[in-house]
């Protein structure tokens, strides 16, 4: 589809708005729109989110002297729209691909994200920091914060409202209320919102903005709408956010462009105190394919515009997400001690399936991972079985309570961290990088990663079984091998013991996690070169299988270490163990292989890896050079 | 002075109290307050919050049936009066020596203790997970967490007040409102629970629970306790609970023993929905010089019960604290960009002196760590210098943050890691155990830590100048040596660069922080068998400086790493950077010095060093142990 965008192609930067009628907004907002559909059938991504912005965006952008004004979006997952009107149009095409636009918001891409965003509910922290620098400075720029309700739920979010009213005067924060996450938000936050928004001053008010406003002359409709923007406060309360110091405002339709634009100049003069406009938006709005679908087409892979279809993956082997679910549901059919847990990610973590199987067992407690991981703590403290399925990445958010509340306790919380290693599309925000270091340093914690599916559901049985110490398995993105999986449950791993999967002689290859197929692969390319390799499948990189490295230590002349993960994790692990046991003292050619030390930006994972160094090629380099072969001598050797 | 308990000495258990009347537990709660004043006066420890809870303390043991139902104590440092009731009087006067009580709740101490705490605002998530495991049993227990008005600007604590409705109808929640956490309380919510307090209905309350409820008989006494707890709820509103689902009681005096019990009775049979009862109580209260000081009290050494007076400490040299606070105002006194970020720790971290010198340039942002760091995030990207201030240990609350909002974006935040390494008498739960680590994992960051105080001082000065990037120094809880220290501002180092203190040639000590003084002393031990040692202080973790370590590698037959932190940290990068560089080829008696792989128990730190292996007869041993020689064969060489 051709989209045919006469006002949208006039724009070279937000300035180009400021002088356009409400009218002219909306058919710009329209431009967008259709601009937006057609960029994300092409590339895929994150579609339902940024169309439920367009007109705030378009709106924001108007209002607000961007970038001399700072807008900073929530997540950035819904900044496409933002990204279009902001210099970025001739490389939207490229969203989410290796060297394109970044999916999120970024500082490195435009003056125009002045704070880069991904995870969930950073955007009013930063705004804050934003508006303490601009007081100190004696500048006079206005800040505002773009969150949405699903974010609401993170306690990062409210430490921020609660600190607010301590840091400054002028600050908007946008509250982006579409009652959607990526899933139907939960909790008491998300129950008062929606009372808000179905109470009878919503519905009045906007009555009023439809009937009464929208007939008078402009200057008197400007004061009309001021007046009643105040009594809109007045009327509808918003107290929960009056309590934390902030004048409310709302809530007002995000799709009326007349609301929005009156609503944000008065939001943008007033600095008595941070401001709150509570905005109802509809995710997907305006695109029927996404208005109808359950999640609101949140993220999609390359579509048709007229229809929504979504191309069909060829049917691949389900993916290790799946195959942690289903092993899950298994394992609780005859354990009813197991519960399952997770922030706001049901179907990212597979845990929809095991809600399926079992409602009264499974809870999502929003994006709130501090919570997540100390409620995991007190049920297991209680007798429980508790999974935390949590990415990697997003583990971070509750790292303290992991040490404090689960390690140092020693509580049999069992953490599955999906996602771990590279993600690709997600770029550098989303990757699971530290977790191995981050998790493996904590004592009497136990430490997995597969290497294949199988593998996995066999660390999902061997958790099960761990019943005095907390546990975790990683595993990443993505499909797995395609191999046949047990019948029934799969059998539990004994702790601290790794397998080789192929003896050698000259050189051992230690890997921690599915890089084990690369490491075969280059076995196979040593081979080759008449050099055989022994390699072996870690599994533990806590408890570390001590005899077998001491083993492999004494019997190979170099040993290679692979993981999907950053210095300080696993071949770190290995190092220090060897080197307290002596086994450097005579001389080890030994290489730990790990990504490396910078954030990769996106791209096929494949190449990430490759780029990294830890594909077959990379580890062969790995083993030559730590034999002291070098690359091209040898391949000049077998031939 | 003798403390005369009658009451007290009577009781084995809380179960002996459920007979009481309430003329008696007040008498016991007079008894535990001058027992708990006896006992913090021989071994020091948290005094003012204890003090504030006696009736609370003594009320909900009556109540409820501990241990049957739990009762779960946010952060601990109050709880040295359930202590006293929890049949650990006999070992009070152990509070936070080696081999004694823990200065906090603690699993292992007592089924009393159902939760361990130490860190702010974990209780409510912990109390929600025994919640969700009784209704999964299908349990009739009855589940309480205690949790203090400071830890309410902590976003975990939402996190779990959000979920909480969705998890249970049975919890109770009382906030134990003092105005204080540490330090004054900050932020919105703050304020708000003050306005809920000075409110009309408050006092109108109380008044009415002092003059009519009294002279009733005792059924119609509970009957109207009764009518007037609801009332209280519908009158004083506390809306900001009741938006987020929980049935709101309060606020009432947290002193009056009639208006506990009653209130108390009322909400362990309340089963609709969750209850948060607002207790008001004064810290310090009922012992004059504790409520008559500006901090309550809340840390006191030794002291004298009858005047109050804290033992002074032998006058020694400044610490490391106030040295980084000086020295970071010297650098503000010349570079207006400079600001300082503490999360409720002003005193703690010495931030104090800053405000008092820039007041305007000080940001406390109370118990939100996640927020301080993303805040210190924005300031840094609008060209500010934030300094934030956080301990070791609280700064794993903003890990997630550390990662995505200040690494990933390369924004030059400067991470002050107090209370690095082991800390004595807080424990395991404060010890700075894994920031070398989680922090040095992190592409761009530049990592330090001090060997004293003129280092630390000099590492105030060059993360100064560090403004293109993150960075971090770690320094240790307690005194320097007493070093003259420079006039004016430091010198910058050099970044990652380290320095030879000692120059020797069978063995390297490379140590990383301040165990520079243990490593000196343990080569004066190995001189003293004959062995010659260098000694480097590393001052870099990252970058590390390569040149230095593989001239080490080189010249010594083997190096000793020791640092005040857990595997994968220091020595760990060091290991894979010498492996990556081959410098392990050919043999390297490399021993990395680390904290023990266990969560160490309170004691004096040298002895906790020594237990670790980290003091200079530790070291002498690594050393003597990498280079083949056993101890005492070693010792007796010498003799």
């Amino acid at each position: 589809m051709t989209t045919v965008t006469p006002l949208l192609d006039k724009i070279a930067s937000p300035a180009d708005t400021r002088g356009f009628s409400v009218a002219e907004l909306k058919q710009l907002a329209n431009e967008v729109r259709a601009e937006t559909i057609d960029a994300v059938s092409v590339t895929g991504g994150h579609l339902g989110a940024g169309l439920g912005v367009v007109e705030l965006t378009v709106a924001l952008h108007h209002v607000f002297e961007t970038p001399k004004d700072i807008v900073i979006w929530d997540v950035g997952h819904q900044a496409y729209p933002h990204k279009i009107l902001t210099g970025r149009r001739d490389r939207i095409r490229t969203l989410r691909q290796g060297g394109g636009l970044s999916g999120f918001t970024k500082r490195a891409e435009s003056e125009y994200d002045p704070f880069g965003a991904a995870h969930a509910a950073t955007s009013i922290s930063a705004a804050l920091g934003f508006c303490a620098a601009r007081d100190a400075k004696g500048e006079t720029k206005k800040v505002v914060a773009v969150i949405g309700d699903g974010s609401m739920s993170a306690g990062m979010a409210y430490e921020a409202m609660n600190a607010a009213v301590d840091t400054t005067k002028q600050l908007t924060v946008i509250l982006n209320d579409n009652d959607m996450s990526i899933a139907p938000p939960v909790g008491g936050m998300s129950a008062y919102l929606a009372n808000l928004v179905s109470g009878g001053a919503y519905r009045k008010v906007r009555k009023l903005g439809k009937t009464v406003v929208e007939k008078l002359p402009t200057p008197m409709r400007e004061a009309a709408r001021k007046a009643e923007e105040y009594a809109r406060g007045m009327v509808t309360g918003g107290t929960f956010f009056e309590e934390l110091g902030f004048h409310y405002v709302g809530p007002i339709d995000g799709h009326d462009m007349d609301a929005l634009v009156s609503v944000l100049k008065n939001a943008r003069e007033f600095e008595d105190k941070p401001v709150l406009v509570h905005v109802v938006t509809q995710k997907g709005k305006g695109y029927a394919p996404a208005e109808g679908a359950a999640d609101k087409l949140h993220a999609v892979v390359k579509f048709d515009v007229v229809t929504g279809q979504q191309q069909k993956a060829a049917a691949g082997p389900p993916s290790y997400t799946k195959v942690f679910a289903q092993e899950l549901v298994r394992q609780a059919e005859r354990d009813p001690k197991i519960v399952a847990i997770t922030a706001a990610m049901p179907s990212g973590t597979g845990l929809d399936l095991f809600e399926k199987a079992f409602p009264q067992r499974t809870f999502d407690v929003g994006i709130a991972e501090q919570h997540a991981v100390t409620f995991a703590a007190g049920l297991a403290a209680d007798g429980m079985k508790p999974f935390a399925a949590i990415y990697s990445t997003f583990l971070q958010r509750g790292y303290d309570q992991v040490v404090h509340d689960v390690a140092i306790q020693r509580l049999p919380v069992r953490f599955a961290m999906d996602r771990a290693g590279l993600v690709g599309a997600d770029g550098p925000t989303h990757a699971g990088t530290f977790d191995i270091g981050f998790m493996g340093a904590l004592p009497g914690m136990i430490l997995m990663a597969a290497a294949d599916e199988v593998e996995l559901a066999r660390m999902v049985a061997t958790a099960v079984e761990i019943d005095d110490r907390p546990s975790a398995f990683r595993y990443p993105r993505g499909e797995g091998l395609g191999l046949e999986m047990p019948v029934g449950c799969a059998e539990p791993l004994e702790i601290g013991k790794g397998r080789i999967v192929r003896e050698g002689t000259s050189v051992a290859i230690v890997s921690f996690g599915t890089r084990l197929g690369e490491s075969l692969k280059a076995a196979d390319l040593l081979a080759a070169r008449g050099l055989s390799a022994t390699v072996c499948d870690a599994r533990f990189a806590k408890p570390l299988d001590l005899d077998l490295l001491l083993r492999l230590a004494r019997e190979h002349e170099a040993i290679i270490t692979v993981e999907e993960g950053a210095m300080g994790g696993f071949g770190a692990f290995v190092l220090q163990a060897l080197a307290q046991h002596g086994a450097l003292d005579r001389g080890l050619k030994i290489r730990t292989l790990v990504l490396p030390d910078v954030f990769q930006d996106q791209d096929k994972p494949d190449l990430m890896y490759a780029q990294a160094g830890l594909d077959a090629e990379g580890i062969l380099h790995g083993a030559l050079s730590a034999l002291g072969i070098d690359n091209i001598s040898a391949a000049g050797r077998r031939a």
